[in-house]
C-alpha cells in the first residue's frame, strides 16, 4: 500500500472569509506538501511578478485559443480580464502524487468537481453571517451598496456549499490552517481513495487462505 | 455554528489487524473525548469484570427479548455467547453530542451503517496480507488449518472494506491511533454533518443582502 496519489483540492468560499490568508499559511506551515495550481490570465504583469510565478501571463489571442482547445478546467472573467485553471498542469502534479491546491471561486469550483469528481472541495466561511458582514463593513473601504451586493453574491453562494465536501469555519486562523492540512491528510485514507490497494489485499489473501 | 452533533464510530477490520490496541490507545491518549458503545452479552461474567462497564451481562431470555423488540443495532452469536449493541445506549451517547465508537465485526459494522447511514465506519488492516499472515503464524497458538481459516474469513471480509470510509493501515501503531483520532475530528467539518448551520447561514445571509 505505498503509492500515494496526488488529491486535485479546492479551496473556494466567501469573500471576505480569509481563504487568501489559509493558503498563505498553509504552504509556509507544511513546506513542501502542498502545491499550489498556477492560473492562466489576460491581465497585465505587475511589478515584481514573474510569468509561471503568480501566473501564466497570456495575451487575450492565447487565452481564447485555450479555451477553444479545452485546455482549461474552469475559466472566468472579472472586471475584462480572464483567468482559467490550466488542466494539464493540474492533473501532471496529481499524477506525480502531489497535492495541489486550487484557490477558484464558486462557480469555478463546482466545474472542477464536475470534470474530476474525486476532488476534495472545501469551503471557508466565517463563524457566522453577522462576522461576515461586520468584516466587509470593517474594511472601512466599500460603500453600503457595494457590501450590500457582496453580500448577495455570498447568499447566492451560500446555497451551493451544501456541494461541498468541508466546511471550513474560519474562526481563529492558525486552526483553520491546521484543520485544512489534517482534512487533506485524512482523506488520502478513504476507501475510495485507495482501490487498487483493497485489491491487492483480496487477491493476496484469497491465495493464503487456500494455504498456498 | 455551535451545536455539534455526536459521531457513531464503527471500528472493525481483520482478525489480527489490531483494533483493540487502537481503541485501548485512543481511549488512553484523548480523554473523555470518546465513548465506548458497551455490549450487551449472553457470556458469563468472568473474574475482575463488571456489569455495565466490560458489557451489560444478560440471560439468554433477557438477550432474546431485545432481540424481539428489535432493541439491538447488530448482534451476533460466536461459541454459544450472544454479544448485541443496545442502540438506545448509542443514540443517546451520540444525542449529547459525544462521539461514540462501536469496536464490532463486520457483518455488524455494515447493519449499524444500514440502520445510522451517517454512522462512520474505520476499516483496520495491516500493511499487508502477509502481515496478517505472519502476525497470526507468530502467535505461536493456532494450528494451520485454523490459521487457514481465519485468513479464509479475511479474504471474505475483504470484499466489504469497500464498503467502509477509512481505511486504517495499522504498521506503527501509535500513527494509527492519531489517524483515527484526527479521520474523526475531520468528520465533523463535512458539509453533510453540518446541514443546520449552513441553513442558518443561507438565512442570514439571505436578510443581510437586503440591507436589513
Amino acid at each position: 500500500m505505498n503509492h500515494r496519489n496526488g488529491l486535485i483540492i479546492v479551496l473556494s468560499g466567501f469573500s471576505g472569509a480569509g481563504k487568501g490568508t489559509i493558503m498563505k499559511n498553509l504552504l509556509k506551515n507544511y513546506p513542501d506538501m502542498y502545491h499550489l495550481s498556477i492560473s492562466a490570465t489576460t491581465r497585465d504583469m505587475r511589478p515584481g511578478e514573474q510569468d509561471g510565478r503568480e501566473y501564466f501571463f497570456k495575451t487575450r489571442e492565447e487565452f481564447d485559443a485555450m479555451i477553444a482547445n479545452g485546455e482549461f478546467l474552469e475559466y472566468a472573467t472579472f472586471n475584462g480580464n480572464s483567468y482559467g485553471t490550466p488542466k494539464a498542469y493540474v492533473e501532471q502534479l496529481a499524477n506525480e502524487g502531489k497535492d495541489v491546491i486550487l484557490e477558484i471561486e464558486v462557480q469555478g469550483a463546482l466545474q472542477v468537481k464536475e470534470i474530476f469528481p474525486e476532488a476534495l472541495l472545501l469551503f471557508v466561511t466565517p463563524p457566522s453571517a453577522q462576522t461576515l458582514k461586520e468584516r466587509l463593513v470593517g474594511r472601512g473601504t466599500e460603500s453600503e451598496d457595494v457590501i450590500c451586493q457582496r453580500l448577495a453574491i455570498s447568499a447566492k453562494e451560500s446555497h451551493l456549499m451544501e456541494k461541498y465536501d468541508y466546511l471550513i469555519v474560519n474562526d481563529v486562523l492558525e486552526n483553520s490552517v491546521r484543520e485544512v492540512h489534517e482534512i487533506i491528510q485524512c482523506e488520502h485514507f478513504r476507501t475510495a481513495r485507495n482501490k487498487s490497494a483493497i485489491q491487492e489485499m483480496q487477491k493476496e489473501l484469497t491465495i493464503f487462505s487456500k494455504g498456498e
